[in-house]
C-alpha cells in the first residue's frame, strides 16, 4: 500500500499577531513543521503547538529560520557555516525542549523559507544545516528536494532524507523544480495540483514542464495553511488521496516502509 | 574538610558586543552562570562559553534572563505564570543543546538580573521558575537566596537547593540580606569582604548589619568577572579560602556531601 | 454644532503579520494613533499608513509604545524618566520623518497600552511622555483620560490636551474611569455604548456606575477596528452621532472649538 | 589653505554594552557618524552622543545601518528598494529627533558597514539611500567612495557628495579602492597611512598599488576610535596634517570650499 506524509509549516505566530489556521490545519496534515521563535514563533506559540500536535498525533518538526522576525526569514541572509550552525543547535535545543515537557520526539528537520533556498545551491548552508542536526538530533531525518545541495550533504553525511513532492510546482527534466520565474512553473489549479500529487504517490511520475513524465520519489507533500481556501485545497488533496488508496500517515510511523 | 563552589555569571557577550573577562574568570571559578540569548548572549557565544567551561571543569549553569537585551534582563518584567515557564523552558532547552554538542551535563539553574530578584518576594515568579526546571530538567538544583520564595518554593516541590552566600553584603538577623536601600547593607572593602566568606564557609558564621553572628550555611559564592579588579578580587578570595583549608570544587562534585 | 473625533490605533501589524482592519477603519476615523515600531509597526507598515491616513483626510498622531514587540506593549515596564524621554523622542521623530516624507503634519500624541495605563498613576511616566513631546514637538495636544497624571501633568505645563471619552466603559462621580476589575465597568452593548456617548457629546454628561449623570468633557471618542464587529460598532456610533446632529471631525480641525 | 575633515563612526554602544571610546575619540575629529538603533546605538545612547557631538563642535551624520543587531548590520542583506527608503527614512527621523532636542542640525549622511559596501556597486541600494536622503532631508551631503554606485546616483540626482579618503587602503589607477582580498590592499604600518594623508590632502596625490601617484579628491578621512591604540593613530594623524598646514575643520564648515 501506497503512503504518504502531508507537511506544513505551523506555529508562526508571534505575540498577539496571529499567522495561519493551526488548530484547523492539526486535523488534515500528518507532519508540523514548526517555528522556533527566530524568524517566526515564541515560547508560548511553541508550547501551544507542540500541544495540539502531540494531541493530533502529528509528527514534530524543527523548523529553523534565518533570525530575522521582521523579514519572516524569507531574505537571503550572509551567515557562515560557524553561525549558521550555531543558529540551529539554539532552536533545535529551543523546540526540544518543549518536546520533553509533552513527552513528544521530534520526527524531523525542515529549515524555513530562503534557509532551505540558500540551501538547493549553497554547500555550506547545507552542510551547516546537515551538521547541526548530526551535533544535537543524530538519526533525525531531515526534509529535502531531489536534487538540492542539502540533499547531497545529507546523503553524503549519512543523514535519513524525506523527499519533498511540491503540489503546485513544475518538475525539470532532471527532477528538479523549475525555477518561479519561469512561465508555467507554479501550477494555480488545485484539481491539476491534486492529480499531480496523486500521479507522483500511486504511479511514481512527475510531470515535467515540457509535459513529459519522469521517475520520482517523494515522501511527503508540502501544502500550506494559511487560508480558508487552503484548508479547502488540502481536504480536496486528502481525498484524492484516499479515493486513489493511499495511505496518509507521518513520516516518524512509515520512513522505513517508504525508503 | 569543607568546600565551597564559586558561581560567576558569563557568557554574557552579544554579537560584537564583548561584556566579561570569561577567558581570565573561568579559571578561577568553578560555575559558570551562562546567559541564554534573552538578557544577554547569543548562539555563538554560547558555544564558546560552552566550549570553555568544558575545558576547565566548571559547572554549567542556565542562566535566564527576561527577554529584554535592552534591559539587560535588570527591569521588573510583568509576565504571567505561563509566559516565565515558557520562557524558561525555551532558554533551558537552548543552552542544553550546546552541552549536548560538547558532551557535558546541566549542573544548575541560576535565574538572571531581576528575574531572580523578583523570585526574592514573589511567589509566581518563584513557582515559575521552579515548575520549569521540573518540566525539562528534574533533578536539577537551582541557586537561591536563602529565606527567599524562590528557596521556599524549591523546597516545597522537591527541588534541590544550592545556597547561594554573598561576600559583599550585610545580612539580618532572620539570614536574609540587608536591602541595598539601607546604609551599610554593600561591604566595598574586599579584603572584609573575604573575610565574611571564610568565616561563613568554615565557622558557619555570617556577621549581622548590627555586628552579631549568625549561623548561616553556604553552597555557592558569587562572584564578578567584568573587570581587572574584580578578577582581582576573586584571586584573593581563592587565596584565603585555600590558606583556611577549604577546597573550591564544583556544585556537581561536593553537593552532596555539602547538603 | 457640536462636534467630536473619532481615534482608532492603526498600522501595528509588523513584517508578514496583519493586525486590524486598517484600510477599512481609516474611512470611518477621524484621527489615526499610528505605531512607531516598538510595541508594533514597523518602517513599512508607517509609511503605508500614513499614507492612508493623509489620502483619507484623517489626523496623525504618534502612538508610542514600550519597547516590548512580543508583549505589544501591553506589560508595565520598569523605565526611568531618562529613558522613556529617549524612547518617546525616538519614536516621535521616526513618525515625523514619515510625515514629512508625505507632506502632513502630526496632529497628536497618544501613548499606547501599558506606558498609558501608568501614566493615568505613575507621574513619572505622566512627566516623560509630555516632556519628550514638549522637546521635539511642542505645540503638539496629547489624548488623555480625565482626572489621570498624564492629564493634570500635561495642564501643569502648559502642553494642549485632548479629552477622551469611553463609550464602552463607566464612570465615577469624579469622572475617572470606573476599574475594570469591578463588575459593569465594561458597558458590552453596542446601542447602550452610542448611546452613552451621544449623551456625553450632546448634554455634556456622564452615567455613572450608580446610574447618576455627571457633567464631562470629551473632545474624541477611543473606537476598535480589529474585527468586522468593531467596524460594525463603528458604524452604528457614527449613524447615531450624525441623527443628533453631531459633526465627526479631526481634532486638528476643531479643536480650538471645542476647547 | 587646504582643509580636510575626520570622520568616525560614533554612538554604537547598546544598553549595557559598550563600544568604541566615544568620550575620547570625540575631541579628535570633525565629524561624527552616530548609529541610529538598528546595527547598533539605543535610544540613550543617541542622546548622550548627539550631546557630546555638539559639545565638542562636531558634525552630526546619520549612519544608518541594516536591521540586524546581531551581526552589526556588517552582514549583505537581502531588501528592496522600498524596504531601505522606510528603514533610513525612519533612522533619519529618529536621530534628527535627538538633534532638534539639543539644537543641532544634521550634517550629512553616511550609511554604515555592508549598506555602503553594497552601495559600492548596487545600484538600487544606491538608490534607496540617496532617495530617501532627497525625500526628508535634501540638501544634505552623502559621504561617498570614489567611483562608486552612491557617488554616480548622488551626482546623478544632484545630491552634494562628500568625498571619503582612505588612510589604510591602496588604490587602483582609476581612483577606486583596491579590494581587501588582494594582498597589499591594507596599510597597516600607521606612519605610513599618515604619509598618505597628507599625500591627498595636500598634493591631491593618492599612491596605487602599483606604486604610481594618480589625482585624487578628498573632504574627509575616515579614522576609527575603538581602542587605546587607533586614539594614537589619530593623533598621529592630526599633528602630521597639522605640520603640513593641513587645517582640520568639519565638512558643514568647509564643504563650499573644499568644492
Amino acid at each position: 500500500m501506497k503512503r504518504i506524509d502531508l507537511n506544513c509549516d505551523m506555529g508562526e505566530s508571534f505575540g498577539v499577531y496571529t499567522l495561519g489556521m493551526d488548530e484547523e490545519v492539526i486535523k488534515l496534515i500528518t507532519s508540523a513543521n514548526i517555528a522556533c521563535g527566530f524568524h517566526a514563533g515564541d515560547p508560548n506559540v511553541m508550547d501551544r503547538t507542540v500541544q495540539i500536535a502531540k494531541k493530533n498525533h502529528v509528527g514534530i518538526g524543527v523548523h529553523m529560520g534565518f533570525p530575522d522576525l521582521l523579514g519572516f526569514g524569507r531574505r537571503n541572509m550572509d551567515v557562515s557555516y560557524e553561525e549558521l550552525v550555531n543558529y540551529n543547535i539554539y532552536q533545535i535545543g529551543a523546540l526540544e525542549a518543549f518536546c520533553r515537557k509533552h513527552d513528544v520526539k521530534i520526527q524531523h528537520i525542515k529549515p524555513h523559507g530562503n534557509m532551505n533556498n540558500m540551501a538547493d545551491t549553497d554547500r555550506v548552508i547545507a552542510e551547516a544545516i546537515v551538521d547541526s542536526t548530526l551535533m544535537v538530533l543524530p538519526g533525525t531525518p531531515i526534509f529535502v528536494k531531489p536534487g538540492s545541495e542539502l540533499h547531497k550533504v545529507s546523503e553524503a553525511k549519512g543523514v535519513p532524507v524525506i523527499l519533498e513532492i511540491f503540489a503546485d510546482r513544475a518538475y525539470n527534466k532532471d527532477g528538479t523544480l523549475v525555477s518561479r520565474k519561469i512561465p508555467g512553473a507554479v501550477i494555480k489549479d488545485p484539481k491539476e495540483a491534486a492529480e499531480n500529487v496523486v500521479r507522483m504517490v500511486v504511479e511514481g511520475k512527475a510531470k515535467t514542464i515540457d509535459g513529459q513524465l519522469i521517475d520520482i520519489t517523494g515522501d511527503s507533500v508540502c501544502v500550506h495553511g494559511d487560508t480558508q481556501g487552503s484548508l479547502e485545497i488540502i481536504r480536496h488533496l486528502r481525498s484524492e488521496l484516499e479515493k486513489a488508496g493511499v495511505k496518509i500517515a507521518p513520516i516518524g510511523q512509515c520512513v522505513e516502509e517508504v525508503r
